[in-house]
């Protein structure tokens, strides 16, 4: 938003995450969205909300109702408590998170891909027995920590959602389609996942530049590496350029430690430039976000 | 239970006061109950949970979310959303209400009046407008302190709810059957007006002894002289004791100050006695526990 501050943008967010916890919908993406640009966020952690107490998490606890790894604060509560009040009054994931919204004021328009169900689940070494099971990503990536072997990422439901009101209609209407340098699998990966939206990309006539979630071979932030390698690729900013390809990527920003891929990211058709990648505070991470729109200029050219 | 320390005793708790709040059902009766014999009772305020926090009631304020009027703490959410998943699960509130005392251990076995769903409403002046409007116990309770007039008290549900499983089974097996000092319209009274349970009472052919929750004119706590009222009953000892009925009533404490009342009650055909009836402390309550089982066996003859 500082790089365009009179730019309306748009933020479609994975819903792949979600997950019901005491009988709560929780969506870890749209609000760490709306929490971080809301002013909300806890900044160290990433998510969550700021300023948290613990007091209903201790008391479930003293219920013997879990699951106890999943970390949700009193605050965070309430917005849990609220949308699925919402949800269960019938209003869609889209309307619910433009009621939250209204609170929060993150300055773009927040979307849900969709107001279908889809859960990511990940194919795992069972870490009790013998064989594999499918678990809920949450499971595999907070309460395991991606520390056992992932075989396959499925993004059940996928299939048979629908991008929610808005989705597409934005994406046609976007003047620059950026990639964040989210998770390719289970971020990125899932939202293009609903039909209809990676074709509206690729329709959509305008630049589509990303920003590489990989740095000198490892993730900025998170395990993305781990699942990377579940659906066969190598955690190298090249090799994520390659992953999404040339029909849908116009342009990569790789970090200037990377700067040797930058002539095989090109090779494989997508405008490729060098320049520091990390988001250590809000001008840093503008400037990536400034360097983004000049590439896409430059795609446009 | 100190009146009667090897006493099997069941509670049967009124539901008629439930609500659902933030999509989260509460039964103020059923956690008192529990919180209190439990050991987690607020004990000036008589509700809620000793210790509380409000993290979550702030934010639902923030979000814009109502109702403000009930002071649900953080503490006590935990229980509403444990029994809300239960509830969702397919649970019956009978079951879910034995889950939750296995944390609680009340020393008592706690039965929901019904499983079914009841709503005591109340028939009150519009304080907004002109005429009369029909609206929940809690809102007439809590947001508007009694302080409109009503003009009835409708157990809504209840001639279409069964006792919950267990109810008409102790009522059956009782040696005693006593009526707490609670409020004899909305709580005494909803519990009697599920179909079954007055005739099992009847039926029991044991002793039915009550205390009385007016003192001198005056309920001993909380504002049952209003509803009292709405039914047409005079807010006395003696009044309390003959709309109960000696059809139902077999004996009734009073207040020393109410010893005036005593021939009156007799009359009627309730025996009657006059002791110390305010429940100061465990001490006190524990003997007034100890007479209405000795007005029992008087009674039993």
């Amino acid at each position: 938003m500082s790089a365009a501050p009179d730019a309306d943008i748009t933020v479609i967010g994975n819903t792949g995450d979600d997950i019901h916890l005491f009988g709560l919908k929780v969506c870890p993406d749209l609000d760490t969205v709306m929490y971080t640009l809301g002013g909300g966020i806890h900044e160290e952690q990433g998510w969550g909300r700021a300023g948290e107490t613990f007091a209903v998490k201790e008391e479930l606890a003293a219920y013997g109702v879990g699951p106890e790894w999943f970390g949700l604060g009193d605050r965070d509560f309430a917005t849990h408590i609220v949308r699925t009040q919402m949800l269960g009054a019938g209003y869609p994931l889209s309307a619910v998170t433009e009621a939250l919204c209204a609170r929060w004021q993150p300055g773009v328009r927040l979307l849900p891909m969709t107001d279908d169900r889809v859960e990511t689940h990940v194919l795992i070494d069972d870490p009790e027995g013998e064989g594999r099971k499918a678990v809920h990503f949450q499971e595999y990536w907070v309460r395991l920590r991606a520390s056992v072997p992932a075989h396959a990422v499925v993004p059940v439901g996928a299939d048979q959602a629908k991008p929610a009101p808005g989705v597409l209609e934005a994406i046609a209407d976007a003047d620059v389609v950026l990639f964040p340098p989210s998770n390719p699998v289970v971020s990125v990966g899932t939202i293009l996942a609903v039909p209809g939206v990676r074709e509206a990309i690729a329709d959509a006539g305008v630049p589509v530049v990303g920003l590489s979630p990989i740095v000198g071979d490892a993730p900025v932030r998170g395990m993305a590496d781990k699942v990377l390698t579940a659906v066969g690729v190598e955690s190298t900013a090249d090799a994520v350029a390659k992953h999404y390809g040339s029909g849908l990527l116009d342009g990569w920003l790789v970090d200037t430690v990377d700067a040797g891929v930058v002539e095989e990211v090109e090779a494989a058709g997508i405008r490729c430039r060098a320049i520091p990648l990390m988001m250590t505070d809000l001008k840093a991470t503008a400037a990536m976000a400034a360097e983004a729109l000049t590439l896409a200029e430059e795609v446009r050219g």
